[in-house]
């Protein structure tokens, strides 16, 4: 819209250039230019010059919003029922509804597209599979850029991304009045009334942030005398004539290492926003252009995350954002929508990876279901092997991609909800780092945050407009911190 | 633009009464009204106004135009590329493209959508697949109009979709100059020297129409003496002992039955266009409605495909439709591109089947290959369960739609180019109908055709356009017969 009006007012200027005709007729002298009548000539035909252009304005206005009604939906265009919100300024064009969410068509796996991210350079998209929505592009980062946030990371210090378990989960867990009957009823997922292993790992909560194996849980049954038949599954029976509190009397006395997280990297997180590096800047405008989200949603977006693998370090296949339902509130769009919600999530719409440096061994990013024809053909965890696991099963699985200097990937962790905004979570965009088997792996995460939820997002648009404005009036040098401090406080 | 263009003047019109306001100041006579300085102004304006008005429309139309450029092509946008042709008047909205195909959503398998196809009738449509892009619509036609299809096919008339295999094909094959090592070479798909049961299998031509299975071409080599150790694999020095005749003598010699054709069937062809029943109409405008395509391609299809399937009927697997290459040349456009070219396909952009009456028993649409992570990933033919068979090995395939009267089932042989036209073929789209094993089977086909070279589409639809404003204009009384005899000659 305001892009239109500029080109309105363009057009009005660019006007007696374009009209170089002579007018015909004598000159006329000073008393005719300055008469009434010439006066009320004018102000009529500015008034309806001002008022047709308005019209015009309305008119493209509307037929934009109508571009893609609802299926079958005929008849005259009516106006936007959405609610207002500051306009975006989606560069490449993204579809011509004012507030839907454009996304990028994979076509098929191995489709290659050319993108424009900087001006006068092409990359190459390849689409790696479908299911995620996953995409890779070779160069999306110059070496000496990587170079640079690696610097960055490092000059702000990285921290242990998971620390070690301490006891106040297991006294915790003494404190719940939780009886026997019920733990076993919430763990026997196939109500056979035996707890199969997988069974057991699928609750990855159990572990307290360590990584549980068949091996491991096996060797936890040994230790309370919890299987006495040995076959891996607990009966009904067998469960009863336990004492739930050996369980986390060995949980607590077992040495936990660093190799036996679910997560075990450093990371820190770098600022894009104004008064950052320009090259933090920069990528951000290429994460625009490739992701072609409004660049309000990608600015007000989490900051770069980047991790550090040493040798040894892995992260097992997970999710970076979690399911929505009603009852769901999103990290970032909380605080302003201002409701109580039992559960919450990060919203990750978007997951840009980059690939910092190349990586001597090991360290690939997998996604052990891609492409599955259905969620459950391969059963992810079975008794003996857990896809999931990128310190021993990364080889299974699906998809891999290696890690290359440079090379961004990219996917959806949410689904179209088939109106142009976030639908539900996609559960094939399960990933994970698989074990650096020799070196370092530097990489860095672009998180997008989107709710699910379009009024709360576009709320949460308005208020981050309204509050930049008024910082860029009242208080412009402390504009950086002052926002950081509030969009980022989650994190 | 007509509409843009429409609205700027009804724009201009209404002005007047938008602004009530009354002129300030005294009135005045009319010699001032009449003078040449109250002309010249008012010629001013007229000139900027009018100036300012086109080029308000002209950045419109450009706008529109660039709205979904290639990804990361900023700047000014540029003046449309595409030859002018006739505007769309897509139901629904088509996406800001002028000249795009919409392409509905398929989100995720189970995925539901609610569309309004008749108004004020909500039709619930189901994704059954991804790839190919495949949707259900229960009720899509009404009982009664399902019988009045199947009434109006048996007053035209139904043929055999395949008669036998005639004698010329083996007294062809006598007149071409092959050798017999050419013909070796030709079939040894993987170059390994020897004649899978595989390879020749991939090859249905060979057959001559008659559906080749791994018995009956065990049986062939059986009866010519090509494979003595009887392991089913011809070596190249198994084949060359062989006189090739003896093939085609033994072929000419098997009694070849209806059943052991690739389809089973009879079908006839049903007009939609102006004079049609209106129910066909009707079915027409429904199809519109639910692809969301331009009805001006729709409308330009091929006509209705009415078949019956009776007791032990049945349709290997196929696609609906061609790859297709440069020199690859569309049957609905040929005539009109006048182009030589050396392949033909139908260019069968989309697939609405309408399933006719209840089957008593099989007769189900099966998609051997729907949603498998890879083409390759279950080899579509071994050498003893070939997938495409419909008599035999329908219940191995990925999905099966059973046929219920009144749903219709959608879907796009061509994959999405990634600008908003027709792409490559979608292998995944291979189906067929499953052996019917009790009563009947009555089915209708919708093929939407789509020209992937989209120049020769528009220009297609251009010659189309001209060509029925010509007819309705001399001749109204045979408008109907006479472009029916035009455009359907090929069918």
């Amino acid at each position: 819209m305001a892009a239109a009006a500029g080109a309105a007012v363009a057009a009005a200027t660019a006007t007696p250039d374009e009209d170089p005709r002579p007018l015909p007729g004598p000159s006329f002298g000073r008393r005719a230019v300055c008469s009434r009548p010439y006066f009320v000539v004018l102000m009529v035909f500015a008034h309806l010059y001002v008022l047709n252009v308005l019209g015009l304005l309305l008119f493209v206005h509307i037929s934009s919003d109508g571009g893609e009604t609802e299926p079958g939906k005929e008849g005259p265009p009516g106006p936007a029922q959405d609610p207002p919100a500051p306009p975006f300024s989606s560069p490449g064009g993204g579809g011509s509804r004012p507030h839907s969410l454009p996304r990028l068509e994979g076509i098929k796996v191995g489709h290659k597209q050319k993108v424009e991210l900087i001006p006068n350079k092409i990359h190459v998209m390849k689409t790696l599979s479908l299911k995620p929505l996953l995409f890779e592009i070779p160069d999306f980062l110059s070496e000496d850029e990587c170079k640079l946030i690696i610097h960055l990371a490092q000059l702000k210090g990285l921290q242990k991304s998971q620390i070690l378990p301490t006891d106040d989960y297991e006294e915790a867990i003494e404190m719940i009045d939780i009886s026997q009957m019920d733990i076993f009823n919430l763990l026997d997922h196939n109500q056979d009334g035996h707890l199969q292993l997988k069974e057991v790992l699928t609750h990855t909560r159990l572990g307290n942030g360590r990584w549980m194996t068949p091996e491991s849980i096996r060797e936890m049954y040994s230790a309370v005398k919890a299987d006495p038949d040995g076959n891996g599954v607990l009966s009904l029976e067998e469960f009863k004539q336990l004492n739930i509190r050996d369980f986390h009397k060995y949980m607590g006395s077992q040495k936990v290492k660093m190799s036996d997280l679910v997560r075990n990297s450093q990371h820190t997180w770098l600022y894009q926003g104004e008064g950052a590096h320009n090259v933090m800047r920069s990528i951000q405008q290429r994460v625009i252009h490739l992701t072609r989200l409004p660049s309000e949603i990608v600015e007000h977006s989490e900051p770069l995350q980047v991790v550090r693998y040493d040798q040894g370090g892995h992260y097992h296949a997970h999710m970076d954002s979690g399911p929505v339902f009603p009852e769901t509130a999103c990290s970032h769009t909380k605080l302003i929508a201002n409701e109580t919600a039992p559960f919450e999530t990060s919203c990750r719409y978007v997951t840009v990876l980059f690939y910092l440096n190349n990586v001597t061994g090991g360290g690939e990013t997998t996604f052990p279901i891609a492409d599955n024809r259905t969620y459950e053909e391969l059963s992810l965890i079975q008794n003996d092997i857990d896809l999931r696991d990128t310190r021993k099963h990364c080889d299974k699985g699906n998809l891999r991609v290696k890690p290359l200097q440079g090379t961004a990937v990219f996917w959806y962790n949410y689904l179209s909800d088939g109106e142009g905004w976030v639908g539900d979570l996609d559960e094939y965009s399960l990933h994970g780092g698989c074990l650096v088997t020799e070196g370092t792996k530097w990489i860095a995460n672009n998180w997008i945050n989107v709710d699910p939820n379009k009024r709360r997002q576009l709320q949460f648009q308005e208020e981050m407009a309204r509050y930049t404005n008024s910082a860029d009036e009242d208080q412009s040098e402390w504009t950086v911190d002052k926002s950081y401090s509030n969009v980022h406080v989650e994190l």
